[in-house]
């Protein structure tokens, strides 16, 4: 069972600032283009790609324009992502023409709301007697949700009130509309993302009903009678979507079972994960031990029997949900790129409730592997399901790997992964610190500097990062006078606790002074003090669960925090040809020119001749002849950006036996 | 390119009667369970299972009962289907009570059809007016293709004309709406099968319009503009099925191009293997080379690049549908019954156009492995889908594998599978020989008496077959007088040309008489005269071409003409944790216990100690333990008899390497 004696919390993003040489390419890349390539696309400005509505949508509902409803029902959410990630972006990093952007598309989000405090465009210009009647699929409240995220996020980062204003106008009517109180619906939304936000909104504006509202959707969700039910037969049996024809599956929503009972991750897995991170988030201010331990469950179950190897989450496209425990295939796989994102808010979540590493284990797994993988670097192009092994042919010809694709597409209709990443980006500096009343906490290993107080002392910690490519950070204090603290260092589930830690030069034991995977160094801090860490970079080759049946004889190469995939391109052939040597003698070697620049691993392997299969001979009984190949493995992260080609993380290895 | 230089026709079901020790168990089972038990069914009289409606339909469209219809829009087809396998069986084998079902069922078939000769029960009863006015989706023609087929078995099987003529007046009356002549509706069936049927209903008349419909039909296909597409219009772009919102895929119904102009097999695999067969049909009969060119590329492209080991065929339950060149994965197959039955009609035919073992290797291929696979000894419990691979758990949970079922379900509401087995199996004789001006050949080794005519001399030929569990053969030539004709017996592909002959007990040297597959041999038979075949029956590690990605690293094993398969049931462990030593020694027992009796193939393994991974353990570095195992091996037909568990056709091997 989880307990909370030591709780912590983020460090604010505006005392964060990053400028470590791997991720800066990408918080600039989302900053540069990113956000602004997403800008025109919310315009409708972009040539070639399927109009997105988003802004015409609000104008239209705040009567600055005349015109019809386009896009899907949660459209609005891409305007409210993208002024989140604005406002991520400017809290770190001043841009006036950003900022007027931002503030005009504020003042447009006001003007559609509504006089009772209503906000959400589809139903205010197509169907406005609607309202509330179908929460099921119309994402009423997830809307909602994405817009208070980004009114904290804007006053957080500006200390400007005007959307934050209209996010309480809209939560306090949201308030009226939904509660236990007769004449209220008793429900709560298809899609989870309203309970998070509210936490966030009763963070900044300490006014409790926001957390109350976020408890009562948490705790009604899953009792009966069924909400989702009831609201089915009250609109005569009908979907929004038209080929719907079934009553709702409550389990694709996380509302069959109360969430206290829930111990199995189920059904569409960015709810899940939105979902989680909600009740994290009521559990370290409620310390409702129940909600605890159903958090605590649904974690084991889901990152130790559920996740892949890259940190995605979600095994089949239907419903892009779960599966069931040790059903990871490979190749029909969903993974989505929200749901990693949403799974590092669930693990940032559970690491302030509890600092252990092996929360920070998957944040860093997720984001190194399958988060910063889903963007192409031009950062217009982008993946929303992140496949650990591709056939570009069956992915065009076997419909059961339509939804894989070969290569990262441009912006979609329908665009939550690419503002998603751009939120995610645009806030990493949240992620990388936790503190309490004793401790900093370093979770990731991303270079910069963050200004926190031990205690009444300003202190300013300058982190150094070669990651990925080398296993050395440096960590520099500047407390404005010498003082006590502990300072707690994440040693890395990849490094094997071969981890070195000097301080000032001086080695310590880390074994000694390790408690839930974090080196704790507690100490009298002078200005100027160093903790070099060395975390060893030795490249692993990884096996899974004999449960998962498709990677039985099969591992998976990995160094430092990064997966390493097989491309075809690199070997010419079907990468299921290859397989890795007995002892591949795996080494790494830093590539300047693939792709930017990267550590590659090569080794040894063998390769099934092909030449002598006739074109029209699928069986035969004749060994196939094994040649010796140099095989030649580069970052997942860096798949797909070479053509299409054939792809593998998993890699059949020469079986140890005798 | 094919050539017509040696045509040989089938030997008529009357003139075969089989009395196999392996093929006699099914027949029966098909004549005493199977076609009783579908009998009942279609009367809605077994307890527990969904009301066929098949029988009910044609009382109340024949004016007997008032009802309503029931079942899907082809539900007569299951009535015909029945008929069919009803009239094979009496064709062998006498039953005055299975006569006295047919002729009554006959009688109301009779009663049903409406003056002007249309015949189907769900235009009559439901919507009489919307006749022909969706051929894609409705299966009118396909309907009264397997009605047909029925008419000509009854017909052939007793002399009876009834239901050959009320085909025969729903055949003329199908010739006045379709057709190229103005007024007639330019068009063909979603579903393929009048065209097969209308060749067959050719050859007991003799009647060319007959034929001259089928060829139509297979011209038509695939022309612009597109029929399917033209009807879509017409209806106001609405499908039969309301969940249905897009216009037809012509490729699923292989009316993407013109029939000559295909050369790759697509769409939904048995709408495309009745296609091809009729196809076969047509080129045989009016020497088209163009068509001849067509079945002939077809065929290559089907069985060389997507066809299981199994001989199955469909890779996808999208649309049950081919994929691509070499996409056949073993977890997500499709494999549906009848598609492998009707590509064993193909084969048939390609038979006829030309005698090349090749035909005859998949025709048994099929038969012994996904045909009798697909049902239960019971005769009751069917597979629709033969997977070569099976994770129950995965199957439940997983969307992508809910179509595979680990065990074998009851007559199903859409019933398509079980009345093609019956019809299959009772009329098995007719796939054993074919003959022509100057030589009998023999396809398949099932024992039995078949009496054909060398010229003028009526000859009897006794066959003894020992095939699947041995390789010998025996047949006995009883001519009533000495007379000179070739006897041409196949060379299986899995004896690997390993094949011993004898005439009269004199050893003669394979090779040397050996054409397209075939030993010939030709003399002077007398009566008595023997030919003893003695195949090899050695064990072979079966590998797929580099292509099958699925299936690298793994082989699978076969002796004579049957697959083997790993089931979890005789390993206790997930079978992917199994893989065959480098020398497996593979051996073969028969196993008298193991389901009725069948030979086990047994061997050393390894096995992939899971014992010391933790129940909360995905991933680890260090190599996975291998334990020394014995693997013992079932054949595929018998597998999923033994309760729920895993199983799996292709195993990993270890690599032949240096």
């Amino acid at each position: 069972m989880m307990t909370l004696t030591t709780r912590s919390a983020a460090v604010p993003l505006k005392q964060v600032k990053l400028t470590d040489p791997f991720w800066s390419s990408y918080i600039e890349l989302v900053r540069e283009v990113v956000i602004p390539y997403q800008y025109e696309a919310l315009h409708d400005r972009i040539p070639g790609i399927e109009p997105s509505h988003g802004v015409s949508n609000f104008r239209i509902a705040a009567g600055r324009d005349e015109g019809e409803y386009g896009g899907m029902v949660f459209q609005d959410s891409d305007v409210a992502k993208w002024l989140e990630a604005a406002a991520y972006s400017l809290a770190t990093h001043r841009d006036p023409k950003l900022e007027e952007q931002v503030d005009e598309l504020i003042d447009l989000v006001a003007d559609a709301q509504q006089p009772d405090g209503y906000l959400n465009t589809y139903f205010t210009v197509k169907e406005p007697e609607k309202r509330w009647t179908n929460l099921t699929d119309c994402h009423e409240l997830y809307c909602a949700g994405h817009m208070i995220e980004a009114g904290v996020a804007h006053y957080r980062a500006t200390g400007k009130r005007k959307l934050l204003d209209v996010v309480c106008r809209l939560a306090d009517h949201i308030d009226t509309v939904f509660g236990p109180e007769d004449g209220k619906i008793h429900g709560f939304d298809g899609h989870q993302e309203i309970e998070l936000a509210l936490v966030k909104l009763y963070e900044v504006t300490q006014e409790p009903r926001y957390l109350s509202l976020s408890q009562y959707f948490i705790d009604e969700r899953g009792t009966e009678p069924h909400f989702f039910l009831q609201e089915w037969e009250q609109r005569g049996k009908k979907s929004f979507y038209r080929s719907v024809l079934h009553a709702p599956h409550l389990a694709y929503h996380q509302s069959h079972l109360p969430v206290r009972e829930q111990k199995e991750a189920v059904g569409h897995s960015v709810r899940a994960v939105y979902m989680y991170t909600a009740m994290a988030d009521l559990a370290a201010r409620t310390k409702d031990p129940a909600l605890l331990e159903a958090c605590d469950a649904l974690w084991r179950n889901m990152v130790h029997k559920q996740m892949y190897i890259t940190g995605g989450i979600g095994s089949t496209h239907h419903g892009e949900a779960f599966t069931t425990d040790y059903d990871l295939p490979n190749d029909t796989v969903y993974s989505e790129t929200c749901a990693s994102i949403g799974l590092i808010f669930f693990a940032q979540r559970m690491l302030q409730l509890a600092p252990k590493s092996e929360y920070a284990d998957v944040m860093e797994r997720a984001l190194f592997n399958t988060v910063i993988g889903s963007m192409a670097q031009d950062g217009r192009h982008f993946f929303y399901v992140n496949p650990l092994e591709v056939w570009p042919a069956a992915c065009r010809h076997n419909p059961g790997k339509a939804h894989v694709k070969p290569v990262r597409p441009g912006w979609f209709a329908c665009a939550c992964c690419p503002p998603n990443v751009a939120r995610l980006l645009s806030s990493l500096g949240e992620y990388v610190y936790t503190m309490n009343d004793d401790t900093l906490y370093a979770h990731l290993y991303i270079g910069g500097e963050v200004e926190v107080r031990f205690g009444d002392v300003p202190v300013k910690v300058m982190q150094n990062s070669a990651l990925p490519w080398d296993g050395d950070v440096t960590l520099t204090l500047q407390p404005e006078q010498a003082v006590e603290w502990t300072v707690a260092l994440r040693i890395p589930d990849w490094s094997r606790g071969k981890a070195g830690l000097r301080v000032n030069g001086q080695e310590m034991n880390v074994e000694d002074i390790t408690q839930d995977g974090y080196a704790c160094v507690k100490r009298v801090w002078a200005p100027g003090d160093t903790v070099e860490l060395a975390f060893s970079m030795e490249i692993h080759q990884v096996r899974a669960n004999p449960n998962i049946r498709g990677n039985a004889g099969k591992a998976a190469i990995q160094r430092g925090p990064l997966v390493y995939c097989l491309e075809s391109v690199d070997h010419g052939v079907p990468v299921s040809s290859l397989s890795l040597a007995g002892d591949p003698k795996l080494r790494s070697r830093f590539d300047p020119n693939l792709l930017g620049g990267a550590v590659v691993i090569e080794g040894a392997g063998w390769l099934e001749e092909s030449d002598d299969w006739g074109d029209e001979q699928l069986y035969r009984s004749s060994p196939k002849k094994m040649l010796p190949a140099s095989l030649k493995a580069i970052p997942y992260y860096l798949w797909g950006n070479r053509g299409e080609n054939e792809m593998a993380v998993w890699v059949r290895e020469q079986p140890h036996t005798g």
